[in-house]
């Protein structure tokens, strides 16, 4: 039995004194996170937080964040990171639907505060991380007479966090980790990656996705150093690799671009960047080829996930990030399944497709979530059979590499980001003007994909394009709203079955542009 | 969920045409190796081996000896490898206790199948692996009319293996080893050793240990090179790691003084070699001195485990295997809990003892086995209070290196085996002239220890140390027996419980002498 109170404790214990985390110029060692995970740990107790007790988290990344993720564990709580990017609704949402009874927000995101307060249906004390807005004592505050907190024994197959992902119907979903699943998960994706004590993570990926969270554990499992970053500009990232001297970097694509395509880049000292894992969202071949060439020292390798997998799916080595010889021509897969993972190909009735046609692209391991938070039904539907069904559409070639070719959950990969056109559309006819619409992926040089309504009025009506776009404003996260607007006058295309041919809208697009997902 | 054949499918997808194994010159691909291993199954299933059986290994390391492992799982059975260096009533022992219904023999071992026939209370087969030894039909004959198997999907929590490991009371027990036990045994052991795909892995430790297991394992979860090797000698060791560009080697102690020792050595081509591992018994630091200068393009690492800790439990990594430098000082360590454990010093009430202090090394985390197979009792004593307790008395440094001191169990361990001096005593007061007797391990250049007994005979009883070590023989596996005897008339020093000091016993043999486990 393991657990990350246990990771946390093995960590002090054979670094103590070796530098944790590094924040915006702050180093605190293993033993002073171990001290401080405690005290956040008492102060969530004198709160009256109970086993299993949801803790919903609003906060950009930084130390006290990973305490606090930490501090909710050794608690005996279940930690419920919140994507700081949704729209208040979508915050009310997640904290009630996970029944979390204590909201911790950070400084920078107290606005959410009066915008949700009563909304929520389950918290029953919201507690700042840092300062003291509206006068509320902090939790450093809270904690400052007590005791630091022993460690309530949560370990196992107990669950340790929810990650709340998107929904094919737009209803957000808590994926389930438990504690020994994360420490799974870490030490498959370390091993991929090679990622050991000696390195210096950076996590700039925001840790209310699971990317940056395995990150974080990581760093706590291997007792190595985490250099924490709150937002993502470039100058800030270059400056970190080099103050901090990471070793390791997880980004996702729309950063890689940004970090080479960047004028700074060329005169700034990165030579202790061993490796740049990238994923989240496809990154173009063309996108690749420039990284390649404008960060000659660096290896870069893709993983292919998605929460529900753990996320870890497959992965792209170093070796097959070449141009050229025998292990070239393999830039646009998404590489191969970890250790621990088995994937498979699988038809509508979950038969396996030969190998070169394309199919579903199914999952099994050692890392996937047991399954959604509260939602017997959504799990069975996506674990049948026994396979996690990612949703995805893909193939392999000969070689074992597998391919993904589309996305049958219809979803728009935006700066990283996971949109479901489902929920953007859902919005967008809400609008009185609107008889129908269709949302999409567009090309976009930044942000990969963009957010693109094609939307047939009713008879009679007018609407602007800054009309709807100021409409889903008030009801989405930023990075869901439409990007632009096309008005239609003719009828969407359908297939047999009377389904709007989604692809062949998009295909006027594309053409001429990679889309490899 | 997780299994064997998972990991074996995935690695015929991910590298089919790479190498799988090399034994003696013969290269099989993963392709292959899969097709073999159906085979197996198919044969084994039709021997009428059903779900949960046990099938037993009785087998020198070669790539057919993996097929069966694997094959056996395949089959949906549970694989127990049988130590071939014990003496035929041990060998019946573990049979008759693990239960198993079909024994595999290869041709190297067969002499022992009409000494133990009779002995056999439940195995109904008994099927040579290859050759035709009393004109038997092997496995490979048996399937060669058959389909190749499908999988019987075992996996997870299921159990995969029993490896039978000695015990205090002198029966030996089997260690229980799930599916994902061993495939996160084996994630946490490549993490921490630094092994990946593109590793050539030495297997000369014997398979039925769970150090050649683990290697086994770890080639087929990573889609590594395995080469293996039946019988470890210098020249041939050397020839092996030129011909296969061995990268990675794990070795018993005794392995490396050997290598390190030989003449041959000097001349040989290592340059692929990056790594050993050693572990299985302690290493003099006088041996670990030679070895680094002797092969200074190695990397050295230390793994200190056994069986129960599956194997793991601490590694001292390379860059404490230096004689200068801020790093030196740890060679007498058995290094730091991996990740994904934890290890605390307890005393005899299972309190945690102040640190530098000597208590009992008590072990949690992702990789402990479940158990001894049919022993809830011995698995609840060694697992008492959720810790595994190894029988070893040790304590940390303030840098939380861990180091052992002595054996609680009273243990010998004699060119990586594991000796229990309860069973040799138990064997040599079977004679009909000793009175009392006590065996202990004393230094021995080649094997680090030797098998030493004390003896007071009875009055007017006379024996020679010839006649013991004879009696021994007929009892104990060769590396077990008696190598020298000292015949005492005095009357053995006593503890105030009267109980013999054994510590004092040994005192005189180890002074001026290194033996820091």
């Amino acid at each position: 039995m393991y657990s990350l109170s246990q990771a946390l404790m093995r960590a002090a214990l054979v670094n103590g004194k070796g530098v944790a985390t590094r924040y915006e110029g702050r180093e605190l060692t293993w033993n002073e996170t171990l001290d401080r995970v405690r005290r956040v740990a008492a102060a969530l107790l004198s709160l009256g937080v109970r086993e299993g007790d949801r803790v919903a988290l609003i906060g950009g990344n930084s130390d006290t964040l990973l305490h606090c993720l930490f501090g909710v564990t050794w608690a005996g709580g279940v930690a419920v990171p919140v994507n700081t990017r949704l729209a208040a609704p979508e915050i009310a949402y997640c904290l009630n639907d996970s029944g979390s009874r204590i909201l911790l927000v950070d400084d920078d995101y107290w606005h959410y505060v009066p915008e949700i307060r009563n909304s929520l249906t389950t918290v029953e004390r919201i507690v700042p991380i840092s300062g003291n807005p509206e006068g509320t004592a902090n939790l450093t505050e809270l904690a400052s007479s007590l005791d630091p907190a022993e460690d309530r024994g949560r370990g196992g197959s107990d669950i340790a966090a929810l990650y709340y992902t998107g929904g094919t119907t737009g209803r957000a979903k808590g994926v389930i980790l438990t504690h020994e699943g994360f420490i799974v998960n870490v030490l498959q994706w370390a091993l991929s990656i090679g990622v050991t004590h000696r390195d210096v993570i950076l996590i700039v990926a925001p840790m209310f996705h699971l990317v940056g969270g395995l990150n974080a554990v990581a760093a706590v499992l291997l007792a190595a150093s985490a250099c924490l970053v709150r937002r993502f500009d470039v100058p800030t990232i270059l400056r970190e690799i080099d103050a901090c001297q990471v070793t390791k970097a997880a980004l996702v694509p729309v950063m890689v671009d940004a970090i080479v395509n960047h004028p700074d880049t060329a005169r700034a000292n990165l030579a202790s960047l061993q490796r740049i894992s990238y994923g989240g969202a496809p990154m173009t071949e063309a996108g690749l080829r420039r990284a390649l060439r404008a960060l000659p020292g660096v290896r870069f390798c893709q993983i292919y996930g998605q929460t529900e997998g753990g996320p870890n799916i497959s992965i792209l080595h170093h070796e097959y990030h070449v141009l050229e010889g025998p292990n070239a021509g393999k830039l646009r897969s998404a590489g191969q399944p970890m250790p621990g993972t088995i994937v498979a190909i699988l038809d509508e009735e979950d038969r396996p497709v030969p190998q070169g046609e394309v199919g579903e692209i199914c999952v099994r391991g050692l890392t996937i979530s047991p399954g959604y938070w509260n939602q017997p039904e959504e799990t069975a539907k996506a674990q049948r059979n026994g396979w996690l069904h990612t949703g995805d559409a893909g193939y392999f070639d000969e070689d074992g590499f597998l391919y993904i070719v589309d996305r049958l959950k219809d979803m728009i990969i935006t700066g990283g980001e996971n949109v479901y056109s489902a929920e953007v559309e859902n919005v967008v006819s809400l609008h009185e003007a609107v008889a129908e619409c269709v949302v999409i992926g567009i090309p976009n040089e930044r942000w990969g994909e963009q957010i693109h309504a094609i939307v047939r009025l009713k008879e009679g009506h007018t609407c602007t394009e800054e009309e709807l776009m100021a409409h889903c404003r008030k009801h989405l996260a930023g990075y869901k709203c439409v990007r632009s607007v096309e008005f239609r006058s003719e009828p969407f295309p359908l297939s047999g079955a009377n389904k709007i041919l989604k692809r062949e809208l998009r295909a006027r697009y594309w053409r001429d542009r990679e889309r490899n997902v």
